[in-house]
């Protein structure tokens, strides 16, 4: 059966990295980490991940949604999910879990859920991604329903979309988080609210700053141990993957040469060959090899073309293959990104720690 | 929350298509209707679609491995799956399970679980396509090792690995699973053995066949409404997607013109406009569409680029909008095929019939 590894040592060794640099660089206070979980830990395996993450001392996680966020309660002091919120049969024992406020009318669904006071929730605010959160001119309403329903404003938070990019346009919302920040900060000392943890930084935009007043960096792409992008970052040259990808044979074949493999033969053999099949198809969410893509595994075999639901073959007879252990190589060849390779290996593949 | 829907009418439409085929053409037998439900049923949710198929009067289903084949063991009276052998902990009431055996190693693999007697396996074998199953010569080891572990022989059958092409491989492959069917039948006279069922036509095979002897059909993508191929094939013309998957809005924002949307704000208004984020993206397995796509949804409104791990943004405030109903449509877009698009999506994602 299919497999997947999570390598313990590059796993640390990514988190001292990005501790190291946020220890070189000008704070105002010390920086919280915080842990991106959502979908399934970028296809790494939410749970296994959680764990990891709560014995190196992480004490914050962000993940997609309130079942994501249940699964992982009692690991973490403080766990925010980003979409939705709270269901109707949400358990009030979870005082850990926050909802992300995204407008006033978030704040009234959620009334619906009865009593209300004590739950902590986090307000996220678009500060030039112009993709999720409230407007800026939106923040004291929603502060004010927030409040006027008992609920804890935890957390006031923005997502920066320009970190993976040169130009202007990173340092540009910075300055708007600096000035929401002092806003929130006014607001507080008017309405007389604690004043919530503020937050803005991904991975790319915590690796590249210089400096930081946030209470807490979100650490999601660069923990798993990537970070591809148009700025060259120094701090993230040297990030390890800790995902690999393995394969296990179902059959062997000897063969003559010109024997054709797969669906329609695409793959004809130059010479007489020994060809195996392995566990490992497009149904377990690693991508289909056509006969227009030239895919190897990390020890130089080829993936046959065209690959299947559940099985490629290869000039091999191993009994297990790697196959893939960095998901930039196929990023690539797909023209995506290391996140979508990751997020799609299906959930169903046994994932352990090694 | 974003969710899926499975077309109840369009389903018994697909049936009914493939049904009337195979009452048109020239068959020896009543030929049964089998299932194929792997890779949670090409992503449209193994439990549901079981459902579906059961309430339509199928009794044969067809799986990737024991942990699917357990999970809808009450709705069949045959659930072969196709990869893995019997689990150490495998549940000894289920009786209507199905290994599939590829080798006498199997079955030797087999005997460290312990007494094997009266479990039913299905046996495969290589005709042309060299990826899996056991060769033609190893037929006679392979059933003899299954004899004298006493387990019960359910089925022979093949993998038509050309059914999607033009040329004389289809035909060839038919011929060599007729031959196949001869030795295994003089087998049963010589050895003593009870005939097992024969089935080696998938979707495309079934439908564009003329005649057929074997006992079975196995059903994949054709059920769930596609059949794409090089093969004009008039039966499959008539097939209807029932998969649709639909998204929820998250936020809407009026903005000017000139504003930039998302990630490296790779959109850029033409004209103020109200743009809203919908709760679908890559980690729901819907493909990512970065700038170099044009992704359109069923009603017109295009996907603006870059799409996120989570979300889209769309020229619209709809509170819902139905972002696929026709996989063949994303997988021109992204050079693969509607099973590849269809199993990627992501099993957290609700599904309902309607």
């Amino acid at each position: 059966m299919s497999y997947i590894t999570i390598d313990r040592a590059n796993f640390t060794h990514n988190l001292n990295v990005i501790k190291s640099h946020l220890d070189s660089i000008k704070v105002a206070k010390n920086i919280e980490f915080g842990a991106v979980l959502k979908d399934n830990a970028y296809g790494h395996g939410l749970e296994i991940m959680a764990s990891l993450c709560a014995q190196n001392g992480v004490k914050n996680a962000f993940v997609k949604n309130y079942a994501e966020a249940a699964l992982i309660a009692d690991k973490f002091e403080h766990i925010s999910f980003f979409y939705g919120i709270l269901p109707r049969d949400f358990n009030p024992k979870f005082r850990n879990i926050y909802p992300c406020i995204q407008s006033v009318e978030n704040v009234v669904q959620m009334r619906s859920l009865g009593d209300l006071s004590g739950i902590g929730v986090e307000l996220k605010v678009n500060i030039g991604m112009n993709r999720n959160g409230a407007q800026i001119s939106e923040i004291k309403p929603c502060i004010k329903a927030i409040l006027e329903s008992k609920m804890r404003l935890i957390g006031v938070f923005s997502h920066n979309g320009y970190a993976d990019d040169n130009g202007d346009e990173f340092m540009r919302e910075c300055v708007t988080f600096d000035e929401l920040k002092a806003e929130v900060t006014h607001l507080a000392n008017v309405m007389g609210f604690k004043l919530p943890r503020f937050h803005s930084l991904n991975s790319a935009g915590a690796l590249r700053s210089k400096r930081c007043d946030d209470d807490l960096v979100r650490i999601g792409i660069a923990m798993y141990g990537y970070l591809t992008n148009d700025v060259s970052i120094e701090s993230s040259k040297d990030l390890k993957p800790i995902l690999r990808l393995y394969a296990e044979k179902i059959a062997t074949k000897i063969l003559k040469k010109g024997a054709k493999i797969g669906y329609g033969g695409s793959s004809i053999l130059q010479d007489d060959s020994v060809v195996s099949s392995y566990d490992i198809g497009y149904g377990d969410g690693f991508y289909r090899v056509n006969e227009r893509r030239e895919v190897r595994l990390p020890n130089g075999v080829q993936i046959l073309p065209k690959s299947s639901m559940d099985c490629f073959s290869a000039l091999s007879d191993a009994e297990t293959l790697c196959v893939m252990d960095n998901a930039d190589y196929i990023a690539r060849i797909y023209d995506t990104i290391a996140e979508e390779v990751l997020t799609r290996l299906s959930p169903y593949i046994k994932r352990m720690v090694v």
